[in-house]
């Protein structure tokens, strides 16, 4: 070994010893006859000193040091003198009086300095990936996924699962993305894909018995990149036998809640997990993923838009609209300025336009219209008004957001302007997880055709009250499916699965598969289905953005050793790139050129 | 929950409480007025009985059972009546008298029984896995690699090294064997392909200051499968910064000691790692994977083959042949049709043919010639003979076995006879694991062609002492490279990497890469070398064949819940299959048929 103990380690109980470290040189400072060096690795910094008394050889060394040269020394570790004690660092009682050092790896000037404060743009940091992991943030994030995904294997291991890895190389089949393939070499014509998910094989497990499975499971979708996906990201997959869906949101939350407890991440854990059923979360947030960690919630005021004589109103109700709005409490700082600039915001998000009544702080209640300000405050009579403010639950210092229009275009304009307000004003705990179960959620979605779409995934069991419309009335058929939400972003999702071939079939048949494509795409599982199968259900839990969540980062890209950036490309090893015609020869298959498309 | 417990988990403690239990039927027996079945899940097996006196409708639907259908019951435990005890089962003595059912999933008769005592062919076990899966003997198996995965976690936490996942879709680059690659459909004709091992990406990990790497990598292998190869199999894959061999020997050696005591399998291990190079390896045992649980050391017997007159060896002296041979001790009851048999199976690994010298058990020492048997004793002078019997310390009741050939041939002929001979002569404790770590490998061997290649990769480290003769004889060097060997099986191969960039360019000159293939292929590699990189090395650790070994298995498809089979084709999912012409199209692909090629 090149060191005796790590840099970080350093403490009393090494002092006056003699021993060796070995490390990136951090900062160099030359004091004229003494050399300091803050060499630094994994575990941290220790201060290295450089005396051509105790050794001229050395210290000749140490003049030609510089910034992330890797070097081995040895020396006796000393206690610093009184007043030149670093409290920011762990070894900061004591240093390294070197008598002598080995180089065994120089650098060139590094693009940017290893160091947590300074500002480098994301390119560049993932083109030298290798000097931005050395950064003490870097390693934390690391560390900190490393504690995590340990934590799952023994919570889960403690509570009977199994982990079983499952393939990569599949076959293809269609399950909402676009599935990367793998040609093969003997098989001519024919390919691999790489599991979206390992759903299928999970649910043949439980076929097998396996009773509780997980795996932490490396999951692809060829999707054209939004701001935070991944060709490929990392998925807690796990499946119960034997269970209700309550069974498994307990499994979870109480995973989650011991995890985020032990893995000493700077969050707290808020121990209630809410339930919500899908049209409550629409209705009372606008949206499937709503963040709790703030109030506002929406209300309904269609009824009370009835009377309002106002053209913009009048025209939307006629045309099916409806009006919902929120109360931000003491808002009312919002200038002009303001408003046009939340106005902008919701139009981005499809809305016509933003209506609100800013009521002024120094108001007597109970509040009149004429105190307020708002584009359409000539419009509304004394009772519309009294019913608005009653409703939204408005005093003196608040601002009433309201938009109308059809009912999609409202909640997702209003939850977002909910979720900006929120931020803007400070008004979230950052440093809490807020965690709800969304449940009830229907099991189709008509799509751009007005096909009928499963809504989350084809294996999904309708709720037994409900299987009854699947013939007449599928839009109405609720599913056993849940999503758990936290701080407003879908951690997992999950469901209680069909365990039945003929019910499975019938939703295939609801989403118009032919009998050839059933048999081609999901023959084995129905099959497997003959003999004997369990009830079921289980989640797929990101764990990417759960990581992401616990290191206050915005995107998984930081929680990612090597990630890939939103082209799909890998920019410090090169991929995708081209391959070799013998590569392509064997593979049996030849590229198209874009220009002769 | 369909159940309150398990059905393996019934103790004194349940005896006349009123549970429910679900799971598997696998076995019914109609006693008339009773009817009893064992009840199955992951857990075991538990009595159940049917009464019409206690419920008329369950005996009712009772008699419809069959194996393999999944039920969910309730009833009381009861202590079963003295002399109706199982005490092959852990529950054997009680029984669940059940007061109602559930039927959950009806079953086809399936197509062999679930039980481990019956003998399906692999063909038909692989089709229908998820009945395979449900016997004890493979649940069993799938338990124990999680134990085994799971050991690993916490063994090198504790350690101090971090778990961090690397990509699955990278560059391209030759290492060894084929690549499976992945059409990019963003990027047009180029591909990623999928990591043989991660090895690029550990040793950038530790070029970004990682210190401790491991991870339980997926690797893909598009070989032509020989016996017992997956197109993807598991690897435990680690490296260290700042070490030697030694240390990367030590963290290996403690981890497989403590697992191996630590997982309950039925393994023993013996706790002493030997050490040997590979020269003695090749000398010693013929074999660079010698299995040390038995002895049968080879000996060179060339210079007494220089005075033997038979024109056999001294032809084969003659082109450069060599004699090796051993001693079976106390294997003089083989009789000529077992030497025939023997002699066929070395002729089968490429030999000329078996020379044997038999020496009868009842003998009085010191042994004569003529008082043996064997092909060549005619041939052999007194002095020829009594310098092989003193060689190979043979005595009464032992059997010399001589092969005479080039090295090569000799070496793997022998080798696979002593394997052999142990075998059926059952020399082996089967349940000890016996491992050597065998070191100093040469770096380079010729190919085919006659060119210098990476004995095992391109990144191992020559001996420092031998970077000299990169230049003037690389067949001389010998690498930091180390292989960990048990039962004499390949268990992981190791290294110390080079962590200079112009050393690592004189490598891959020897090699014959060109300076632009070497920039494209490894430039992101070389680059990283040029900011400050540690000594590191490490060991990619076959996990499937660890836990096949630890269960007794052969074959590594015993251990993995979904294999593929020899031409890499899953017959349960029905991988590797057509994809529609739409996916072709979006992936600018076509594909050469085979008749068109």
């Amino acid at each position: 070994m090149y060191r005796d103990i790590m840099c970080g380690k350093i403490s009393s109980s090494n002092e006056e010893t003699k021993i060796s470290l070995a490390g990136w040189v951090s900062k160099r400072r030359d004091h004229g006859q003494l050399i300091f060096i803050d060499l630094r690795d994994k575990s941290g910094i220790m201060q290295i000193v450089f005396n051509p008394e105790v050794s001229e050889s050395a210290h000749n060394h140490a003049k030609d040091l510089r910034s992330e040269w890797v070097i081995s020394v040895s020396g006796t570790v000393k206690k610093r003198i009184a007043g030149a004690e670093n409290p920011d660092i762990s070894t900061g009682n004591y240093e390294l009086i070197v008598d002598s050092i080995e180089i065994l790896s120089k650098s060139k000037t590094p693009p940017f300095e290893v160091s947590d404060s300074n500002d480098v743009s994301e390119e560049v940091r993932l083109k030298y990936r290798f000097l931005d992991l050395r950064r003490d943030s870097m390693q934390k994030k690391i560390s900190l996924r490393h504690r995590v995904t340990k934590f799952i294997w023994e919570n889960l291991s403690q509570k009977g699962f199994t982990h079983v890895e499952t393939p990569i190389l599949i076959k293809s089949t269609p399950e909402g993305a676009r599935d990367y393939v793998v040609p093969s070499r003997v098989k001519n014509g024919s390919f691999y894909a790489l599991p979206q998910s390992p759903q299928q094989m999970k649910q043949m497990l439980m076929v097998s018995g396996c009773d509780r499975y997980f795996q932490i499971a490396r999951c692809f979708r060829d999707e054209d990149l939004r701001a935070d996906r991944q060709p490929e990201h990392t998925q807690l997959d796990l499946e119960m036998s034997f269970v209700h869906q309550e069974d498994v949101m307990e499994a979870v939350e109480s995973l989650y809640i011991d995890l985020i407890s032990s893995v000493n991440s700077d969050m707290k854990v808020d121990k209630i997990f809410e339930k919500m059923t899908y049209s409550e979360a629409m209705n009372n947030y606008g949206s499937d993923k709503p963040d709790l960690r703030f109030g506002m919630q929406l209300k309904n005021l269609t009824d009370i838009a009835q009377n309002i004589e106002s053209n913009v109103i009048s025209n939307s109700l006629a045309n099916g609209g409806i009006l919902k709005g929120f109360t931000a409490k003491n808002a009312s700082s919002y200038g002009r300025k303001d408003f046009d600039r939340l106005t902008d915001l919701v139009k981005s998000q499809g809305a016509g336009g933003l209506i609100y009544i800013s009521i002024p702080s120094d108001l007597q209640e109970p509040v009149q219209i004429d105190q307020t300000n708002g584009p359409l405050n000539k419009f509304y009579s004394k009772e519309n008004f009294d019913s608005i403010i009653q409703k939204t639950e408005a005093s003196a210092g608040d601002v009433i957001f309201m938009i109308i229009g059809d009912e999609k275009t409202v909640n997702a304009s209003l939850s977002f302007l909910r979720n900006h307000i929120a931020k803007e004003k400070n008004l979230i705990d950052i440093d809490t997880m807020k965690f709800v179960w969304i449940t009830d959620f229907p099991l189709f979605e008509k799509d751009d055709e007005n096909n009928w779409q499963a809504a989350h995934h084809v294996f999904s069991a309708p709720k037994p009250d409900d299987v009854e419309f699947l013939d007449t009335d599928p839009g109405k058929v609720k599913a056993d499916l849940f999503d758990l939400v936290c701080n407003g972003v879908e951690l997992g999702s999950g469901s209680i699965r069909i365990h039945d071939r003929k019910l499975q079939e019938k939703v295939f048949d609801v989403i118009g598969y032919s009998k050839k494509d059933v048999s081609s795409l999901f023959g084995h599982l129905l099959d497997a289905f003959e003999y004997g199968v369990p009830p079921h259900g289980g989640m797929g839990l990101g764990l990417d953005r759960l990581v992401a969540m616990l290191s206050h980062e915005e995107s998984i890209r930081e929680v990612i050793a090597f990630p890939k950036t939103q082209t799909a490309s890998d920019l410090l090893f090169g991929s995708p790139d081209v391959i070799s015609e013998d590569q392509l020869d064997e593979l049996s298959i030849n590229i198209i050129k874009e220009e002769e498309e």
